[in-house]
């Protein structure tokens, strides 16, 4: 059996990166960071085999890189830019010290697309692979799901949908490049970073599906918002999919590139063609 | 089978501090915080049933305590103030919600006796109660493994060993109360936070065992340390037992109230009455 120290020893060559703004990193009992600015945004997320991932369906590399993204997605979310993980896992008996890097990899080559690394962690065992990641970043001037105005909007970055459509090809036991988006997706994050700020007033990323996420704006705004099925179409998958971490908001104006899906309006409800419409299914709950 | 919004509608009651710092709480994608130092400290911890805890043998509320105690007894052995925790939770399908309520409320009433409450989390399942904190901490000048100098004193803030004499009765049948250091560790913050930081080389907490967490002060110090029995005994849950979180550190001169156990010499291991020791047992892994 592999020994803890066999696999920190993989670990810290393969989180190897430096930066001025940390003072301690991994291998002390906690690290510290001196951060360049005021307001720091945190987050984590939690992903466990059998709940939100297959081994046999995903590589090691894979799993590695999308619980990362849903990290990552996170702090682009609040309208900030992620620096630095913690990644604490729970690994099989039979894990070997590559099945280990194959994961560290996935975490560090996504966190890298934007910037961030790892700077500590923790490492114990357990049946089910179970990693959870908390992020930190820089953030000024967050963006709230409770900012949404009467007059918005609200557009999303790309279709989401794909993941969902992917995932019930993998449960029907076809796996092939068209469940790409459930294994690996692709976080559109720098579509987030050059938004012109003036023009955001919510924001969040699709995790849960585009109908539960859009309600928990109407709530926390206290309003309505009215979807048009003309780009969204009646799709179970665009609707309620989620993991795919596209982004949607509410904005004084459509952001180019983006996709306008409808209006926030008075009202409590989020409706499509003026149907009231709810959350249903693609959870981990 | 109770649904998320449930679960999350009680954590939001029972984790319901406030503070100036916290820009952004509990509800968004991340929450955002404004430090007062220009330093954070920040650790994760996991715990999984079966490698950790047995919830025939520990209550969730005890279970909640511990595992959040091992994450605040990080930041201290680095010098700094634990202030805000993210919880990561994966919990079983027959999980109520007063399970829920009582493993966040051993998290939250642990936390508070050092001031530092819970911002925000992931909520999730799995077959196995997981659970994943990570704490933020001001810090300054933080204490480093690597600090012990020779001719340092090795003090300890208590003798370590209750718990892990704690689980072998456990593991016999016996629970009593000569197992409550296993189940509910009471760390000695405050011995730590009032240390005068002049006389203090290097801490760390004995998570590990007494003679691990030696082991990797003397190696990543460049030094040896000579023990004396005198005051440990040859006891194997002194010298290798876990997770009391007791602290140990390296001093020009012990601090009071603290217990004397050795020197920092020339050399590269650790040595009991002269003869050389290394971990053994008690582990995780």
């Amino acid at each position: 059996m592999t020994t803890e120290a066999q696999y920190l020893s993989a670990l810290e060559k393969t989180f190897n990166s430096r930066s001025a703004e940390v003072v301690v990193g991994i291998g002390d009992d906690a690290a510290v960071i001196s951060p360049q600015k005021r307001a720091l945004a945190l987050s984590t997320d939690m992903a466990v085999e059998g709940t939100h991932f297959n081994r046999a369906w995903s590589s090691l590399y894979e799993i590695g890189a999308k619980i990362c993204a849903a990290n990552l997605a996170d702090i682009f979310a609040m309208g900030g830019r992620p620096k630095f993980l913690l990644v604490a896992a729970a690994i099989p008996q039979e894990f070997s010290i590559q099945d280990l890097i194959n994961v560290a990899e996935g975490i560090r080559d996504e966190a890298a697309k934007v910037g961030a690394f790892v700077i500590g962690g923790d490492l114990t065992r357990s049946p089910l692979l179970t990693i959870a990641i908390s992020v930190y970043g820089d953030v000024e001037n967050p963006i709230l799901r409770s900012g949404a105005q009467i007059g918005d909007v609200v557009a999303l970055s790309s279709l989401p949908g794909d993941s969902a459509r992917g995932l019930e090809l993998l449960q029907a036991g076809i796996n092939d490049e068209r469940s790409a988006a459930h294994k690996y997706p692709q976080v559109e994050y720098e579509k987030v970073a050059k938004l012109n700020r003036a023009f955001v007033h919510s924001l969040t990323d699709v995790s849960d599906g585009l109908v539960e996420e859009l309600s928990s704006i109407a709530r926390l705004s206290e309003v309505g918002i009215e979807l048009s099925s003309e780009h969204l179409k009646k799709d179970l998958h665009v609707l309620h999919g989620g993991e795919d971490h596209v982004f949607v908001g509410t904005f004084t104006q459509a952001p180019d590139g983006w996709i306008e899906i409808g209006k926030v309006v008075f009202g409590n409800s989020v409706r499509l063609d003026g149907e009231i419409i709810t959350h249903q299914g693609f959870t981990h709950f």
